[in-house]
């Protein structure tokens, strides 16, 4: 019958390759049926039992504890391979070459002063110290190490962006900077495109899938998947976004991560939007109102955002181009204080699309007929700030036509919004077809010509912008209709959507957000010089860098004070 | 000085097209500078006030008064021209010629029995009354009138649904049957894309854009604003989808409406999906979370809508034929009892994504990592139902190599999950590249072949669809990899996107969606018979219908016992 035997050794430490190869070596000895080699937290004995290897010396095992567990055919056969443990672990190969190990991170950085970074995968009760050691010699930080306390993230972090380092972490499995994969990384071709992703293998699936679909990157940042929590703020990303909004190869940006906290969320998009380049946004579930605002395109899985970004940067120059017009010169005609929009509809739906679509350009929209309560008017006769107004609502059409029908109300509305000094913007529908008014454009021109005239005799500006919904063959003529509005000086869209995008840009250069925050930028350096780096931890991630021709030195580390947490918390303290 | 005067009368009825005209009539009379006609609601005494023509006697007025105010430039004018108010009320022009107005719907349908549609516009508080007199006679309602008692659309509704009749409405402002506009209507050329909306702008800026691009319309149905409130559930959107979807001739539907309660969105969205065409849906600001699922795909702005409409119209044929086989044969081979997945994943936010698309397919995934805590597994060593491991989590990864480098705790799960004979599904990911482990497909192909070897001798099939993430330049190769895996049994994507989909696919046949409830159907003649109607109601709708060369018959309507509201409601309670 198959005995199981274990034994524990407490306060060892190995790292993990070396545990999963003591593993397998013990299962290939001869007699044994099954072996585990694992640290004795509480998910991994539950492992254990489900593989029938839960000893019950194993069961008592502490998390700190090596927990090194043999099935084998009879007691001889466990006895004889737990023997072997030592001999095993001093056999071990080591999976790199390198002449000598220094014992230090400062020793590393005297033997390869080029690097300008540390990678980190120590167990995580190590590592942010290690990264404050990092940071101390001026490295940035790829910190692989998961288990880290969220304070001590945001902490290092704090530090990193006062010196103008960025720390990419913890918990950060990937990042490609300057054609060099770090931790675990494809092989991706060079190409226009930027990545910044707190999702490590979100980052991996969409640079290959660029790859795959023909394109490449500049680079790709990762930030840590709790980056982007409020306690963090993500400190990471804004500084990713801005080195790569500064970096001229790259031409389209791609921001992954899992939906962020609102405010964050908020803050990264405010900065995304101000970057003079596109921005693909894929927040895995979020739900932008909207797919595309201005320069932000949003992508829903990471198939879309690699085919969007490929669009993207086959487009980036000419985009640019057409966008910068409008924002130069859009405040220029106002006066002072003219900096609202006044929204007169006689479509209900129509009005309900432009506030949605405003969202993303202005922070409220009052309403009549709002998108949420807190932006009902206290009285639907008198605007605010700004304000659209749904004349089709029951309210106005008890004993009334319809505005589609009869345009009295809303010309006497248009005069009293032109006459409040600081609306700058007339947003109007105009709906034609079987059963509307067969001519409204002849009532509305004469209004908006005479609005706008006596504007500018008050030394103001009115931009009237309106949306015709109809078609050529109405018995009013799209065209015609147009055209009549056009000559009274309105701007003119057949398309509701565009009509508001062009409110909307209009309403952000007049009232423009309050200044995004600043951060010491990072040196671009940092993405363009050759990659060389110091490994502290797993073996493996130094071999991949030699593999890819980057220097690379690897740091032969142990736990401070031989694994002793207080007296290591005392050492830390006296550095700092 | 100017002076205004004011006239009530109490209990009068005329149509909102009259009162326009004497407004009109009134203000271009001589010596008057400003007039108001209206009913005496609070809404539109504000609005009389606005304009300086809010007199005494008018502010007392209650909402059933006819209000008449006159701006003039002296007492003598204003006193002239109120006295002239009955000859202009005589005077006013008919909009229609028709010889006879009978007095009655029924007489109506006797003079036009092929009207299969009565138009109602006649005041909200009398519409419910004209509707169920008109379902009473078999005809097909569009229902104009705003400001119905929401338990009236309610009870009109389920009466229609009951005798397979439709109720467009209340407040639907437009349609398009057949060619022929009712209400407020764009013309718009035919074509192969129907439209079902919640939205009468939305009906009308959807299809001037689909005119505008170049496409055209079968049928272009309305429901009424509160047509998919919970309250209503949808009756006229689901008679709509299904007459549209039995409809050879819409190759692609749309469906419009203000973001419907969850359990009515549901629902619909439900019978969407089967039908067998796609379906563009844009719930003006619902968030999706995903542009496309099966044949749905999502728009979020009206342009979105009639730009994705004419893609999937003409590519309609092709992606029917397509999806086809794999829904026909997808529950083929299992035993009875297999339904469930169980996915392995290595990668975190891989997990997340799939968990996200697989909501659109089956109602709840557990998970270690799940999309909200309801979700979480009770113990991530054991699945239940369906169920997606994310085996990079911390609790996963302490003292243990992280899954992309180390396969065996996930082939050990995959054994445990292989034997539970309720599986059918397994999914897992393999990332490659620098750091990952050399040769995964070494370790996961054996045992995949494994487990599908043992599910086959035990009668059962086990589908294993696996996403390998890499590219052809990574050092395990991504082809190799990927032939590796098929080799022993999987299906392979290269994308988390495509693969979970495909899961999806196979899990909603495995596990069919409880069946939507059926409803009469509506005859397809009420689309295809050339379009003839009775108004009641506004005028200008039957003039409208005239121009359009549709047989139309106006009834000559008058409050039923004179205005008098309760007396009207013995009536229309004796007639039930």
């Amino acid at each position: 019958m198959a005995v199981t035997k274990a034994e524990i050794r407490t306060g060892a430490y190995y790292d993990s390759v070396i545990l999963m190869q003591l593993q397998r070596a013990l299962a290939a000895l001869s007699g044994v049926l099954d072996a585990g080699v694992v640290m004795g937290t509480g998910a991994n004995k539950d492992i254990l039992a489900q593989s029938g290897l839960l000893a019950p010396e194993a069961q008592a095992a502490a998390a700190d504890d090596l927990v090194i567990v043999v099935r084998a055919q009879d007691g001889a056969a466990a006895q004889a391979a737990l023997s072997q443990v030592d001999t095993l672990l001093t056999q071990r190969r080591r999976g790199i070459e390198q002449d000598y190990l220094p014992k230090s991170l400062e020793s590393a950085a005297e033997m390869l002063p080029e690097a300008q970074w540390v990678m980190i995968s120590v167990p995580g009760r190590y590592a942010a110290g290690v990264a404050r050691q990092a940071l101390r010699l001026g490295k940035n930080v790829f910190l692989y190490s998961d288990n880290v306390a969220l304070d001590d993230e945001r902490l290092i972090k704090q530090a990193a962006a006062e010196n103008g380092l960025l720390v990419m972490g913890p918990d950060c499995g990937t990042a490609i900077v300057n054609g060099i994969g770090l931790g675990f990384a494809n092989k991706v071709r060079r190409g226009p495109i930027g990545l910044v992703a707190a999702s490590g293998t979100g980052l991996q699936q969409v640079s290959s899938r660029i790859h795959q679909l023909g394109s490449g990157l500049t680079h790709a940042l990762g930030t840590g998947g709790r980056d982007l929590s409020e306690a963090v703020g993500a400190v990471t990303a804004h500084q990713a976004l801005d080195l790569l909004g500064r970096d001229p190869e790259s031409r389209v940006i791609v921001l992954i991560s899992k939906p962020p906290a609102p405010q964050v969320a908020d803050e990264l998009l405010s900065a995304a939007r101000s970057a003079a380049k596109p921005v693909v946004v894929d927040f895995i579930g979020y739900s932008p109102r909207a797919r595309q605002v201005d320069n932000l395109c949003y992508a829903s899985t990471f198939d879309e955002a690699a085919a969007l970004a490929i669009e993207l940067a086959s487009q980036a120059e000419g985009t640019a181009k057409d966008e910068e017009p409008i924002r130069r010169t859009a405040a220029e005609p106002f006066a002072a204080g003219q900096r609202y929009l006044r929204g007169l509809f006689s479509g209900g739906t129509l009005a309900y699309e432009a506030q949605l679509l405003l969202q993303d350009y202005v922070p409220a929209i009052y309403s009549n007929a709002p998108l949420n309560k807190e932006h009902r008017l206290a009285n639907s006769m008198a605007s605010q700030e700004h304000t659209i107004v749904d004349l089709g609502e029951d309210e106005f059409t008890v004993g009334r036509l319809h505005p589609m029908m009869d345009n009295d109300l809303r010309i006497r509305r248009l005069q009293q919004e032109a006459e409040d000094p600081e609306v700058a913007v007339l947003l109007l529908d105009v709906v034609l077809g079987y059963g509307a008014h067969p001519d409204p454009a002849s009532d509305l021109a004469p209004a908006i010509a005479r609005v706008r005239t006596s504007a500018q005799e008050a030394g103001r500006h009115l931009e009237v912008i309106a949306v015709v919904v109809g078609t050529d063959e109405d018995p009013q003529g799209l065209s015609a209709q147009v055209q009549q509005l056009q000559a009274a000086g309105a701007q003119v869209e057949t398309s509701n959507d565009e009509a508001v995008r062009r409110v909307g840009r209009l309403l952000r250069s007049l009232n423009p957000a309050a200044t995004i925050r600043t951060l010491k930028p990072v040196d671009l350096g940092v993405l363009h010089q050759p990659l060389a780096a110091i490994n502290v931890g797993l073996e493996s991630f130094t071999a991949s860098l030699v593999a890819q021709g980057a220097p690379v030195i690897q740091v032969d580390w142990r736990p401070p004070a031989g694994g002793n947490e207080r007296l290591a918390a005392i050492l830390e303290r006296m550095k700092r």
